[in-house]
């Protein structure tokens, strides 16, 4: 099983700035943790950030045939970028989108997720925890499956 | 470690009722799937049932001093019921808002909760897995914390 | 055939406030006539008040499979309550919604219906006649489908 | 006792139009379904339909002193004809609005009505039922009203 | 004369949350000043909380013809309970609407009050001294009505 | 000099409907007034009423190269026909907007008019008197403009 | 018969300011105009400016039992001052509202007057003829009532 | 192969009213055009010209079982005809929407077309190539349709 | 202890105009009934009013270091004088606002007050009793701040 | 005579996605048809691809002085890309926006376009055929303007 | 050259109120730096205060033909007084909107100036040196100017 | 001291595109005139542009540590990248938000920057002297903090 990882504009900022909101954890803290996490799951898990637009699309086309589950934090194009979330939908790859923090108390142009509509479903408000919650549901998804057979 | 899981309403209705949105699953066997894992991160768990919106406010009360997280999916009030809201905030309890389908690519009128603001987060879309990812998040937390000791 | 007559909050007190909106007809007229047409149409009917949502739900929730029909006048929740919604698009039994009043010549909070979109259909403005004619539906409508068989 | 019953833009294609929403019934089998119900109620019918909001005035200017109550369904003028609403309240006659279908659970233009506020009810969903719902209602009103005499 | 108290959703708790918003007066101690302050007006005062909206409604109700003005803090219920609303209306009994907080100064969504229309006034932004000042305006309002006679 | 007066939908019912609106003159009186005062000032004046949209763009259109002024009471049209709103822009002549009522404080759906920003100005609340004012203007402009050759 | 004419901030410019919009009039012209065409119909005229809406306040109640109809044009103050609003219906003389320019073809902010909800009407858009109008209308209605005595 | 075209309100006065928004030709010249172009696709062309909202309902009802493709200016009804939308819904016959300038960078109202959703597509802007570019379409259609048989 | 009571725009015609909606004192009554209020609970008051905004800033701004409580009914500017607003907050004393008339039940633009964020609480609807529990409310205050030391 | 193409974000994926709504013509058909229609109409024509909106506003501005025309389908920057709608602005080339889809009967979102006031028109939901649409109204105005010489 | 310098209401209190938002400088030294760097600029500078609309109105007016420039900050006027507006459109004098705090991060209310559209610019955010900034413009712009003959 | 320039979209093409907006200096031209101010304070300078919103974001992120103010000029970015904005809060390094013009002069989308909240100050309708202005301030700001040591 694959998953691929997108961290979206900002991200590489984390943990320099605004401790108060997303914790002390860096990026390459997070990333540590994923990898761990994916790694005890056996999940094989790609990494990628970006602060363009364009380049997320280009991740995401890159995933077609490649991986078998998106995890998203597309940091502020969560709330406008629709040519991301058409992207999404025309892999048709399930898709989980995450916050590290809830966006839903903080100002209200974040409180809107044009992302969401196109995805299975939203992880928001749990810092690193967010990315590790949705390995944990594409490895219960993926067991349960198998257990099906 | 103890965690009240809350149901509202018509949640005991789940798998009978339209079953595209929701899958197969009832709330039987979501209890039996959140009882079972808890067993498993070694929490204590409560599950409670209401259509009442003053049951739940009551319930959310009486977790105050007697238990260490809540999980609360509160159906249709989760738009509208600024006293659960209000409830939730008064007994200072981490709580964790859950939703079986993807609230956000529904009707208009789910897209917004007004529990959002005062839960520590919001997972959504996963079925049955949205509770477990959420007792996940409990257990990941508190085996952090006890870490760092 | 069986139908359930289910009125929503403060109706208990028709008859005794507004005399200018809703007439004199007090609840226990308006249950007279209902239980007197019903038997000249060969309707068994049950007939419910209650003030609490939740309340209503779950008399909605004990409809299932016990009646073949339902008529709601969910007084002012009929504005607001999502959960009463979610309640009868539940149980899948056709729902007719009844108000004494005409609601959009009222105040403007009271013209929008969260219900309509899953009952079959809305009679409003009669008085205790939306009820008579909620049942002449069901009468209709049965009769013709067992002319067809 | 005297009833105009009166057929806007577009009603003349029912039945070819939509089957689904509509049901399968054509303009003139539900003319002939309101023709007999009237006939059974004394109640003597004429009927009237017209694609243009002029000629729907003039019709219903032409009520004026000659019948004792008017049945309209303005088809899509419901929305926004406030000149036929201006008519409706300048004869000064009950006028009931029927719907054949649910106008709350299609597109978000259709849940206004523009005609509501000066009418004496609404009767809607019920396909040709909600004529003879309106017929049933004046049928009600004038024997009530008889045997207080 | 006789004065009903209500307190609404969450007020059970006022004095453990929030100590910042509503100062450190427990509901106890709100309610022995309003006992003591009634006394001295010669006022009978009776108090009751729910966390219910129903429970609320039958209270007004229970007040028709048995008390001269009700005080209501109805909470959170205060922002979209139209049902409470219409019982206040229902049983036409003067009825004061108070709030421990300024709730103009708190979230948007605490701005409007959908019971101050049916009420006579509002008093808010006083902690316990709002409930005060209402039995002040009773008392006030009936010792001038006996004054004229 | 020569001008039209188009009376729209319903006004052929002024004087019949809503009194204390109105005043009691019928659009005979109306009438009469107009062209009595037209003849006072050297002005001759045609004048048509139509309830139907199409006609009174028709009646604008046939006013081109003929009449040297406008004055309209588009009734309900008023608010929302950006048909007639064209046809007067298209013919280019002076057109003064009257109403009988003062649309401002009516119905929220009055207080917009969707002519007005092509018309030369607005008389509003004067009764029949506002298509007397309305000629005085045409008067007193085109006595100015012929003071000044 | 006593008429007081009050001009609202600004429009001791007029004639200074914006020459495609109001036209070259100033106002000792247009004060010329109004005192002449006064005089021609009997009526007494005060005329009053003032840039401060305290003054204008004053002005108004000033006319209280002093004069038999007002003519107002309270420049911007129009759009958002209910003061002045309350100040016309505090004292309870009939008032025109008048405007040089036709305010709903300029700015989305002109298109709203908080002052028409209590004039008797409104005449816009005929520049100093706006006045002129106003006046006739006083004496129209005045001759109109006194030829009825 | 049979198109029936429909100019709607004022298109009649095309040519003769605003020149710097729709270019020179006249209505005719646009005709004209249309006919050359359509014979030269072997395309059978009908042209009807109407005010009249009602009229055009009944132009777009002639359409049923008699031409292959609508192509519609439905002038300023375009914005706010709903009785014409669900016309073109009840004949079911491909509709193609033009308009000679381009609504989108007009006044606010135009930019909004209800006619849109139940058309194939739109085309805006380009004066009488609009009606050219649909024929276009319709023949490279129906060619494309019969060179896979 | 000393009070500032400031009464707004047209407060000086109160008991002249529209007695139904503020009863039958006057603004002397008022002031009386404040004055003997205030020297029955120790407090000096001083009483002013204006129809200016700039006035009442000014008697506002003169409050510093003078007076311990603000009294404000500041009529009509309440709705929308931000700078009255900054005034209050500018001079940090604590402000009641108070209101003869319940502004909930009147027009729309009444229902929000722009002051009333930067003020402790607000009391609306009881007529000249509004001022005076607003007196009760600072002997309250301020004897219970005494008995605390 | 030389026209650029610009295909917009996700039209790399034309034909693989949502094959209901597009057709199933991929993007390389696309632009065979364009390239074989521009060739017998005379046009060279360039066609690009980009998912960033930075790179298209390149591309636009690599138009200048090198183009006769623009041919853009922005795919979902068309609903909210103002940086786009500039650069189209900037370089003054006549730019026609086409869309594959009719976006007026897709999700709300889609119904704006902030291109459209900047572009000669709008060519939507005719699929591959509207860039052949056009081409044709290039042509077509490239000729007439060269008859006229 | 000649600047006027308008302070409007409630920057009399600057330096006494709300240190945290706008520093500790108070009216006077804002004054103090203002006049000195006007000498430095050789700009003669009026500088005045006013709490009243009507008598910022009259200052703007007092400029016409007076002064060269007009540097304001209207306070809490800037969101609502489209009289001030009008007083500086009038005058026709460049005019230059400055704010001491950066009104974009403060109350909704204080996002929009309605001053804006008739400056010549806005600088806002920057203390004191607002005005330090305004001065310096009109200085750079007059120095071009006069490099330029 | 050290500040980055930041031009954004299109600013490439000032002096080419809209002279009537912009005036006619080219972005050469400004940068010269930016190099040379600076040098005159003693500031050092980088100037960038980007047509992309991701490499803008990369300039900002370079900035932190390594200058000490930033002048941004975001182009239509302004409006809607909450993603720019997300940066600048993450550098925490004081920025000035400038436009060439009065963005509050032109289309409605412009009066909203997304940016505004999290800069110093604005500076908007000064032509390239909006960025000798923000120079300016820097100065200022910072030898008065020099000053002060």
């Amino acid at each position: 099983m694959h998953v691929q990882v997108i961290h979206g504009p900002n991200l590489n900022f984390t943990g320099i700035r605004e401790k108060d909101i997303y914790g002390i954890a860096g990026l390459e803290d997070i990333n540590r943790r994923i990898t761990a996490r994916a790694k005890e799951l056996g999940i094989i898990v790609d990494i990628a950030q970006s602060n363009s637009e364009g380049e997320i699309i280009d991740i995401i086309h890159s995933c077609y045939k490649r991986v078998d589950g998106i995890i998203i934090n597309a940091g502020a194009y969560t709330h406008y970028s629709y040519a991301i979330r058409d992207a999404i939908k025309s892999v048709d790859i399930p898709c989980v989108e995450v916050h590290l923090s809830n966006i839903y108390s903080r100002e209200e142009f974040r409180h809107k997720s044009v992302l969401s509509p196109v995805c299975v479903g939203q992880i928001a408000g749990f810092g690193a925890y967010s990315y590790l919650l949705a390995l944990e549901y594409f490895s219960l998804k993926w067991s349960d499956q198998n257990g099906k057979d």
